[in-house]
Formats: C-alpha cells, sequence, structure tokens
C-alpha cells in the first residue's frame, strides 16, 4: 500500500507499549502529514536521548548523567534508600514528589515462575551502598503481588542484621475508593491491619 | 525526576494521536530499556521514513516514490480513480486490496464551518486528470458527513459533464451490525435504498 520502508516503521511502532497496528498507522500519518513541525523535532529528540541516556551506576535509574541528577542532588537525604522494582516505578515515587530521599532500582522481583533468583537483581550493590554506614533507612516500595512480597521478605531478612531501619509502604484501602469493589483480599489486609483514631 | 531531554521527549510522544501522558512515559521507559533491540532501529526506521517520503505528484498519496507505487504500478487500473479525503482513507482502502483502480487525495472536504472552498482542495489536479480523457469511472469515496456529502455533490455537478461515469460508495446498515444500535439517519438511509433480493 504504502512504500516498504513506511510498512516496516508502522510495525517498528505498532510493537511499542499501549500501541497496536491501528495506531501505530495514525501515528505514522500524523508524522508524515507534519514533517516540519513535529517529525523531525521528534526523530531529533529520540536521538538526543538515545546518544546521551546513561543509567546511573549508584541507584539504576536513566539520566543523562552517571550518577543520575538524583544521587548527586545536595538537597535530598542521603541515608534513606527506596528500594523499587524499576524506573517506572522510581518514576512513579518521583511524579509523587513527597519522598526526598535516594533510590535503588532492583531491576525486577524474585520470581520462581520466571526464574529469577538474588544474583539477578541489583542486590549487591544495595548491599555495599548499606555498607557504607551513611544508610539509617530501606523503605521497601516493591508491587504488592505475591513475587513483590517475597523479594521484600528476603531483603529484610538478608539485611536485618545490618543496622538500618527497614519499612515498607502501608497496604490497605486505596484513596477514594468504593469499599464494594475492593477484592476480598485488600478487605482483609485494611480490616488487619486496621488503625485507631 | 529524569533528565531535561527525556522529559522533552515524553511530551513530544504524548502529542502524538492516540496517546497521552502515561502511554509516553511507559514507551520512552521501554525505549531506553531496550536500547540497541527496539531504540535505534526505531530512530533509524524513523529516520529513514522522515528523508526519503515524498507526497505523489499525481495522486496524493505518501510513498517514498514519486509517482507513488501505486500510480507508477502497471497492473493497476488507469480507467478509474477513487476520490479519497486523505491519505488514512487510502490506506483504509488499500486495506481492503478490493479496488485496483487508482486514487486522488482530494487533502480534505469542503466545509463552511473550517472555511475550506474548493481552491483548497486538490480538485484542479483532479480536473487536469481527468481532461486527459483516459478515465472511465470516478469514485467518490469521501466520508458519509455532511460535510463529505457536500463535497461529493460538489465533485459530481463540477464534471457531469466531463463524459466520465461518477459513482459512490453504498451507504446503508454496516456489516454486522445491530439494527437496534444503529442511528435514525442510517435506517432512514437503509430504508430508502432498500434493494429487491
Amino acid at each position: 500500500m504504502a512504500g516498504q520502508d513506511i510498512e516496516t516503521l508502522i510495525k517498528q511502532i505498532a510493537k511499542l507499549p499501549s500501541l497496536g497496528s491501528r495506531s501505530a498507522r495514525r501515528i505514522v500519518l500524523h508524522l508524515l502529514g507534519k514533517r516540519d513541525a513535529v517529525f523531525l523535532p521528534l526523530i531529533e529528540g529520540l536521538t538526543r536521548v538515545a546518544d546521551n541516556i546513561k543509567t546511573c551506576e549508584i541507584c539504576g535509574n536513566f539520566d543523562t548523567a552517571s550518577p543520575c541528577s538524583i544521587c548527586s542532588s545536595a538537597s535530598r537525604d542521603d541515608s534513606i534508600i527506596c528500594v523499587v522494582r524499576d524506573v517506572a516505578d522510581l518514576w512513579a515515587m518521583e511524579r509523587v514528589a513527597l519522598f526526598k530521599g535516594k533510590y535503588h532500582v532492583l531491576g525486577g522481583v524474585l520470581s520462581a515462575l520466571e526464574g529469577i533468583v538474588p544474583e539477578d537483581l541489583n542486590i549487591d550493590s544495595l548491599a555495599a551502598r548499606l555498607a557504607s554506614g551513611k544508610i539509617r533507612e530501606l523503605i521497601l516500595a516493591l508491587p504488592a503481588t505475591i513475587d513483590g512480597q517475597i523479594t521484600s521478605h528476603y531483603l529484610s531478612s538478608r539485611f536485618k542484621n545490618s543496622g538500618v531501619a527497614i519499612t515498607t509502604l502501608a497496604q490497605g484501602i486505596p484513596m477514594g475508593a468504593e469499599l464494594d469493589y475492593m477484592d476480598e483480599g485488600t478487605l482483609q489486609l485494611a480490616l488487619n491491619s486496621r488503625k485507631t483514631l
């Protein structure tokens, strides 16, 4: 229908997350119709990021510098490390703009099903950071899934003698939720962890 | 949160059709995580298309050559032209793989509201193609909207003395539709245009 190069590009775009072949086609048509205003600046933006992107040597965040802007920030608390599964979760935490410590990206969670063992994750580098003696608290902000919880357990038992306080995110009913729509596991957990007002 | 370049790129991607800031962020994270397998090939694909894309001088299709692969195809019927609003509609027709003639992209439809007059559309070039005397039929495949229908009327009255048969796509109930869910306009039209079995 269109040239081979365009077809190839549509297939490449269709494989990106949250896109399919129909939306990929719409995007390509949009780009072709706005070559100077959208298409060329987008290529420029992608190239700039691809050329300059680095994985932070300390925490594992993506940034154009290593150490990343969070690790090298003097205004953030060096003594608290928030452990997250991946950079997406780190960015989610940063959007809240409440946490003012540093991060550590595990690069995944333990999984018996997928054969992911502690050696596959960035745990040794976390141990090295804790061994520096400057860390006061480790916040485990891992997913509230079985694998995430198993990983939290593993980390808390591995580091329990390191002299660092180990905490985890509170679990319960999310903000704005109707009880009616909550799964039983969440209700059970929220009831068991109920707090005095 | 991440570097300025990444933030800029996320904003650029979020402005593309069918995407928003959340999916743009997911896409950028996906690209950053698969630099060699996805990110660099995507930039290459985009650059190749941006460098080579042309608007076909005959029909207005996007292709890497001009005339485009459809206009220069010897196996397609030169005597039938299908008039479409834009390249997206041309590609939609091509996906059906039933039409074996040539196309003409109008570049829009007449619109009193948006102030689009005949001079804004590729109508003169269509008139020139009809004047060649080789055209037997003109299929008006414009949107079934008010503006699309007005444009069809305009074209059919303008070219009614050109000795070319002017046809339009059939209108009625779409395939697989429940009558219950059809709007009254469509039902009315389908009833008025009913056919003998």
